[in-house]
């Protein structure tokens, strides 16, 4: 009895968590090291290649007699290119410039082929591998963290674009000359609808109605957009209007995507999302409010289903699926 | 000797336009009759078949001995379903509802293919396979004229979304509670950027300058964008502001939407194009400094290299190339 297995890698910012697949999106077993404590590339490669031999030998006890055939090495990264196989100019990890991840990989370890890509596109391919969007052609996945990302399938395939980085929808401006973001750009879409926009939003909503709120025991520091969708679930009226704002903003970016690609379905992933209806039922009514007549009533806007532990690891490995 | 060639039909508002062209692009001959003359759509396909056997038959003439194989009959039209194969709900048109056009003209022509698209998606077709576009495998076609409509290329296949109908770009909302458009919607992009966009920019051009213009002796209905596009090359400065204005928004629009798909080019077509540096330079410059650092420098902003007046009918033929 042969099986086909495939690893997954999660680069994050603190840590990197590599893992086993199996072919119905189970993940076996993996292993977990710091990415942060390397500023070297290649040292980093060579921790990931032991953690990727340990995962392999490990996976190979746990099967006993079963002959495993390996697909290969599906990597997430943040600015992840996949047609370079490069990391590009991350932001918020170590290594500066460009970094051949993959180039990396093949010269440490014998698989049959290692990929990399964005973790945003990972998460689409994920979703639509194992998760909700297995039936979807034309989808577009939306990851609400720190930031907002997105992964966009077209005719049945993830959308590299011309660059690689294909699917910016965070720094697409929603409202012109609206709040100040990086790059000296400002009004961009994840300054409103992402844990990062909730938080701004609060502080808005506190200087717009004044009053008090269930979280003015709290720090500035301490007060996170799960404090502020939790407060709002139990009926505070300042991180109701929160919520209630950012699921309007959100709601109304889609209906503007939307018109791009025209997709089936959008599909909500991260942190902000698990706060449930509370954003969800303002985000379906602004939408629909501000799609034009022919999209109206045909695209649904859904929750993930993929597993919010191991999203990014089945996306990664769903990179060579 | 046997020469292919196919039929492409430009559905206006006014007129039909088909014509017969040849494998590099020209069009050989042409026949127009009246579009808003007919309301009856049965009626309306009797009288396109008779064109296209009259074109069929003129072409057959003018190249003599010459086997014509014919590859079919490509429709462009205002709501044109690729999918479906029928003109949808127009707002232009007299047809009202659904017209399945495809299967009206199958029934009367005996041709090897029939099919249909939208006037901007077969422009983007046309620029593809007879225009500047035909080594770019993604980009976007947008076509400036009463509104703002685009194609969309990506991996060399243009998307029509799980609707038929993506790339209705001219709706995105730009600015929050913005200009009135149809559809009790507000601030969308078409209102704008298009040549009824640059005519309400001149409006508010001289609300917010005021003063005189060159263009203070025509009236109002007399004014059209061509007006405001010549007075601004002539140095009216209302008219100057206005075509600045309008680039600007264009080029911080597009500097929105090359972040979905990430086109390497956008190709601009239309009246308000042909007035050049006045409308483009602005365009280019908002489009720069709007772009995230990694796209920076990366994607051309290119006039169409259609000729205006045949533009439609080769995207309409290019429906079958």
């Amino acid at each position: 009895m042969s099986i086909k297995l495939t690893l997954g890698a999660d680069i994050g910012g603190t840590n990197t968590r590599i893992g086993v697949v199996s072919p119905d999106g189970e993940v076996i077993c993996t292993e977990t090291f710091s990415t942060s404590a390397y500023s070297e590339a290649e040292l980093y490669a060579d921790v990931m290649a032991q953690a990727a031999e340990a995962a392999m030998l490990q996976a190979a006890e746990m099967l006993g007699d079963a002959e495993i055939e390996w697909a290969g090495l599906g990597i997430g990264a943040p600015n992840g290119n996949f047609h370079s196989g490069a990391i590009e100019e991350p932001p918020n990890l170590n290594f500066k410039g460009i970094t051949p991840l993959v180039a990396l990989m093949e010269a440490r370890l014998d698989l049959p082929r290692i990929a990399l890509t964005n973790d945003a596109n990972a998460a689409a391919l994920g979703e639509h591998i194992y998760g909700a969007a297995q039936n979807f052609s034309d989808f577009i996945m939306i990851t609400l963290g720190t930031g907002l990302g997105s992964g966009i399938f077209v005719n049945n395939q993830l959308v590299y674009g011309s660059n690689g980085f294909a699917g910016e929808l965070g720094h697409m401006t929603v409202v012109p000359n609206g709040r100040y973001c990086g790059f000296n750009r400002r009004g961009s879409l994840e300054n409103y609808c992402s844990a990062t926009g909730i938080r701004r939003t609060f502080f808005e909503m506190l200087a717009q109605h004044g009053g008090t709120s269930a979280l003015d025991h709290k720090t500035i520091a301490e007060i996170t957009a799960k404090d502020i969708a939790d407060a709002a679930i139990a009926g505070d009226a300042i991180s109701v209007a929160t919520m209630d704002f950012t699921g309007r903003m959100l709601g109304e970016a889609l209906a503007s995507i939307a018109l791009v690609t025209s997709p089936a379905a959008f599909f909500l992933f991260g942190g902000p999302v698990q706060a449930g209806d509370i954003l969800l039922e303002p985000t379906r009514l602004a939408f629909e409010q501000h799609l034009i007549p022919t999209y109206k009533g045909t695209i649904q806007i859904v929750e993930s289903a993929l597993p919010p532990g191991e999203a990014a690891l089945l996306g990664a490995a769903a990179l060579l699926g």
